[in-house]
């Protein structure tokens, strides 16, 4: 088999972990760099910000996500390994996969984060996460079979059950994936259901804090509050989750009946800190210095979510897609300067562009520069960001139609149920599992 | 909740089994015509000839599958009930379900075939199909994954077993799904993967009968023989699959090494033969008059593949889409001439359009209206009429924009792997597990 532009054999060999924003973006740098580099994941590339528009069906899974080798394959340096790292030897300057170990002089974690549930697994086992694209696709398939259920149930109170919908966590992502799913429910599945009105779905955000969107700007966050409960959307702010089951949430003071409850609060880094021997904050993110370093390991980043830097201030960065790219790409100007033999470094210094969060269809709030938008003029400028952001130009097509298209006939394309064969959908009292993981086959 | 639309109560009762091309024209039928109905299906509607181009990336899975509830909205008499059929009581008139029952004065079986392996469980279990959306997503995430293992494989033997896909029937299916799968591997993959060339990709067609393609006419045969000679796909003919290991395929005369086995072979109906009270043929397919309806039952028509029905040579029908359509027309027509108080029924006509095999990439063999035609202009008839029939105008556009997308980049737009947490994807030794069904998770 032939083995062309491989260069792992080539000194100094560059070891990416992670293929989230920071990681790609520092492939990317690399690669225009001329270096060779191996780059680690065990999935394709995915565009996060539009995930929760695949868990509500307006996106497909394509539209977001692609093969990573595919998005590298311009540099002929870049080793993609599909592959799962179990241990970095930072002594022997080691990365260990299942199956197989690489060597590395230069070493960039970008792990991301993963969702957590504070070591309770009960919170776990009755919920659905949103972080990654099997998540969606799984969350995809429980919103719409909760419907199909309540449609051929006969009785009151499993079908208001059936379409309460909680999302924990009141961040950018639960507010985006709460709106979604209620849009979904009144604009698009209302007139295809004749036994339930979909109208009628009850979507509730639960926060733990004193308000959603905290970090966001109090003037937005009122502005959002007005959006939200415009669409109909209930929030509920200091209202702690105590424990998810089968019938739904408990909280400190009260329970809500839902059949579907989304996890998004939380972020964890798995066991890295353990594997660099380095310090790690309470959300296992990794307290790096500021050139991004491991403490005594300066020839490994940490960049992106799983890792805690500060800010001139001292101020903890945002754990946005912005920080993570343009961490990334520090990371890879750090190690192209010092494969040309240039050992001094600068501290990495965050550009803040400011944030968004959607609002569903024509609103969302913005921070940009100072300039605070709401509205349609917010939500333009989020879209056309986000579309500019893709990976490529077909997928900036692909989401440009399905975005006018769905935004003109209330109409999503991407509502995919599957079953697996001998696997039966609706179950016949969904009080017993409602909401465990569905084992059907999703797509 | 409302109840709008919906005529279960009034009589007559009209229900229809599955939601495939029989089942949605006569429902389309009998919505034009007015009256109410229930259809039951677990599933999508699926566009079942284009299956194939999302197991070999080319397609998304909603670009050829729509909620059946969403293409009937617009008849106020449509009841979709997703919801798993487990009996018929022909005597009683009621059809049980999962969660429900209900009674029919008129019932519509358009239940479709599945994949069948002749008893033989252990075909099954080392084998991949291709009918169902869910078949197609898990082996195109069986394809994907194969060139990863192979990636980062050392082994020699062990990289040409996982690159061999060996489809085992050589019916339309078979035979285009083997092109699409050599064009995937050759065309797409070969410049995104380092340590593999891609382009050694063995594809082999194993036909038990003395050629592929059987019931087309044979000059239509050797051009489609030549083809796929050029495109490199191997054909064995007189081929008997008498087992099929993690190992790859024996053969009565020999065994082939392979990582990924097909199995396209056979079609066969559940038991409706026994809940019916009616014969069956050897395929399970229900023996229908010439009106397709149940002997001594003539209030239950069975149609598509479920029916094994003859023409006026009393030869029997191919088991093709346009006549599955053909027959939910004709019973929804037959029902609405009843309702009306006509009660003499004329036989059974199917107008013979002629058929198409396509080939890959500009290839195509068609055989229509007596003309036998082959190469570009085959291609284009084929992706003309595809197209067309194709649910809306929505899936038209975006089938027709990819399709010239992959066609000028030699790229395909699908090729997504997802990851369940915690389940790694690669096997260090692919030997012990190759074609399994993939326990992760798929989209």
């Amino acid at each position: 088999m032939p083995d062309p532009g491989n260069s792992r054999r080539k000194a100094p060999a560059i070891v990416i972990l992670g293929a989230g924003f920071a990681g790609m973006e520092a492939a990317e740098a690399l690669g225009r760099a001329g270096l060779p580099f191996t780059l680690i994941d065990q999935n394709n590339h995915l565009f996060q910000p539009l995930l929760y528009q695949v868990a509500t069906t307006t996106l497909q899974t394509a539209e977001i996500a692609a093969p990573i080798r595919a998005i590298l394959s311009r540099y002929p340096g870049a080793d993609v390994l599909m592959d799962r790292v179990i241990d970095i030897d930072a002594d022997r300057k080691v990365v260990t996969m299942t199956n197989d170990s690489i060597p590395y002089d230069y070493l960039i974690v970008a792990t991301g984060a993963r969702t957590s549930y504070f070591g309770n697994d009960a919170l776990r086992q009755h919920s659905f996460a949103l972080k990654t694209l099997d998540d969606a696709v799984r969350l995809r398939h429980q919103i719409l079979t909760a419907f199909e259920r309540a449609e051929i149930s006969r009785d009151d109170a499993t079908r208001r059950k059936l379409m309460t919908f909680v999302l924990v966590g009141g961040g950018p992502n639960g507010v985006g994936a709460a709106v979604a799913t209620r849009e979904l429910a009144a604009r698009t599945l209302a007139r295809d259901f004749h036994h339930v009105d979909a109208t009628k779905t009850r979507v509730i955000i639960v926060e733990a804090g004193d308000t959603i969107l905290p970090g966001i700007d109090a003037e937005l966050v009122d502005r959002a509050m007005e959006t939200l409960s415009a669409k109909e959307v209930e929030v509920r702010t200091n209202a702690k989750v105590v424990a998810i089951t089968p019938e739904g949430v408990d909280l400190e003071d009260g329970h809500i009946e839902a059949g579907t409850v989304i996890w998004t609060a939380g972020v964890a880094v798995p066991d890295l800190a353990a594997w660099l021997g380095a310090e790690a904050d309470k959300a296992g993110r990794i307290v790096v210095g500021e050139d991004l370093t491991v403490p005594e390991r300066p020839n490994i980043w940490v960049v992106g979510d799983a890792a805690r830097s500060l800010d001139e201030q001292g101020d903890p960065h945002p754990g946005l897609a912005a920080l993570a790219k343009q961490q990334g790409r520090y990371a890879a100007a750090a190690i192209t300067a010092a494969c040309h033999g240039k050992a001094e470094r600068t501290p990495f210094h965050y550009s803040d562009y400011g944030h968004m969060v959607p609002l569903g269809r024509f609103a969302a709030i913005a921070h940009v520069k100072g300039w605070k938008l709401s509205g349609l003029i917010a939500w333009l400028l989020w879209a056309f960001v986000h579309v500019l952001f893709l990976m490529d130009w077909r997928r900036r097509l692909m989401v440009t139609l399905t975005w006018i298209w769905s935004l003109a006939t209330k109409r999503t394309g991407s509502r995919i149920i599957i079953n697996r064969d001998g696997v039966e959908l609706p179950q016949p009292d969904p009080a017993h599992q409602p909401t465990d993981a569905p084992k059907h086959g999703v797509a």
